[in-house]
């Protein structure tokens, strides 16, 4: 297996704002290697040729992923077990497979089934992005500071868990690994869940109540303008975490209603100060890894 | 009554982020008129002066008020009955009292019960501020192209309506008048829901699961940082909307956990796009209203 100063050749699968923005970084960053991108759609593949994302634009996927030391997948989880059949054949041996989905015990599952023993499956979960979708989102430095999971089982192959950290960090994310299991059970707190209540949020109410909506909304509303599609991907590969998550927030919300029915001041305002407190902790976190900015 | 054109003097009651925009907002735009900022503690006071937010900073409440066109009350919520009650003998016939607390029913019932019949209270909701606090945040711009509420009972003097709408357009805000449970109704579900949602988010995590966080939750819980007093005032005025506008969230969080639990991702997709068009129509709706500058 390379050495990260070895790295001669990578694929990236899916051309939107994560993989797009892989691309350019890669291209940018790490001298001498040679990015393919695959794109399933033409209007794609013309849009990343002319902002000239990748080293090559490729539209035969098996092809795209021959003879590459790491291959990235970046489409919809849903698509991933049928990329991993596809192109199982045209992988290099020793090659490393991962993906930047947002769910991950699925995938694992898929990979130790579809993937040749050949190759070594990581997953990887660089926790960057916005609402916007599309390669003309894509930026070489959307990384930068931003937290990426990898996640391993027993049977992850240590070298390209190391390789991957390193690759990683190249592209400027801080690295932690874990568990599959973990990981999807602590982005469903953080971030599925998050994403139901924005929805729900906005469900909830009827257009014109919705126009003394001020800033404060707007923010805690934002995620729910993110591609519908990937959404669902990414709550019915992770259900479980996903309602268990609900369930903790009702029981948030059903302390709320039982204070402020019951007029007890001193309780609402604990809640009030122990979130105050947590978000006081998260951003001072933030800043000591310099992923926010003072 | 005076017409705005005439307006001599106003005294705003309270100098934090709200009270310390409006003075110095009139201090800036509004040629000739004197602002007396009232601010109970001597520190408050020694910083508004330095940063010279009204004409004259007051210690004294009811000497606050004498002979004021406009009198605003900028403190919590919780405080108003008592400051009607000791500035009632002080306001000059015909002054108008407002305020700028984010409920408005309760504060009509104290208004027609302490206040003297010779002045004319009309609430104000300007819907700007931010999770900060105090006067050292205060700005004169914070109010432009917010939106303002102004809040009437069937008892409200007409005249005090229309001069109120006056003030406020001038300080940068587009008004709209609607009843005081109206207003209350669509707070609960836009602002005072949002708020308790994002302190249960942060609730339902510790602070090791939070490291995960994201930009995106990062920003859905950024009100939950505001100031817990001033919260427990808004959401102890507010009971009955506030545990309704629970109820309501719990139901589209149960429409996700039953479409998850049951695989249907059809129904998942059609939440999410629901969601998705209603924050479009609002991102539109602000943009054309100048509130969101593109």
């Amino acid at each position: 297996m390379f050495i990260l100063g070895d790295l001669r050749q990578i694929t990236v699968i899916g051309l939107g704002l994560l993989g797009g923005s892989v691309a350019r970084r890669v291209l940018s960053g790490f001298a001498g290697v040679k990015v393919i991108g695959y794109a399933h759609r033409a209007s794609t593949r013309e849009k990343a040729e002319e902002l000239a994302v990748a080293t090559e634009v490729a539209g035969d996927l098996s092809q795209s992923v021959a003879g590459s030391d790491i291959v990235i997948l970046a489409t919809p989880i849903q698509s991933f077990a049928k990329i991993f059949t596809e192109t199982a054949d045209a992988l290099r041996k020793g090659c490393i497979v991962t993906d930047v989905g947002s769910t991950k015990a699925l995938v694992h599952q898929w990979a130790a089934k579809l993937l040749p023993k050949t190759v070594h499956y990581v997953g990887s979960h660089p926790i960057a992005g916005s609402e916007q979708r599309g390669v003309e989102f894509s930026r070489d430095d959307l990384f930068e500071q931003a937290e990426c999971i990898l996640t391993r089982t027993k049977n992850t192959n240590r070298g390209a868990i190391q390789k991957l950290k390193d690759f990683w960090g190249k592209l400027g994310c801080r690295v932690r690994v874990m568990s599959p299991a973990e990981h999807d059970r602590i982005l469903a707190n953080v971030s599925h869940l998050p994403h139901m209540v924005a929805a729900g949020l906005l469900n909830a109410n009827n257009n014109e109540d919705l126009k003394s909506a001020g800033k404060g909304f707007m923010d805690t509303s934002r995620v729910a303008s993110g591609p519908a599609n990937i959404w669902v991907d990414i709550l019915m590969t992770n259900p479980k975490n996903c309602t268990r998550g609900i369930d903790g927030l009702i029981a948030q919300l059903e302390a709320f209603k039982k204070a402020i029915g019951s007029g007890d001041s001193a309780k609402v305002e604990k809640l009030l100060q122990s979130a105050r407190k947590k978000r006081a902790a998260l951003i001072k976190y933030k800043l000591r890894s310099k992923e926010l900015i003072p």
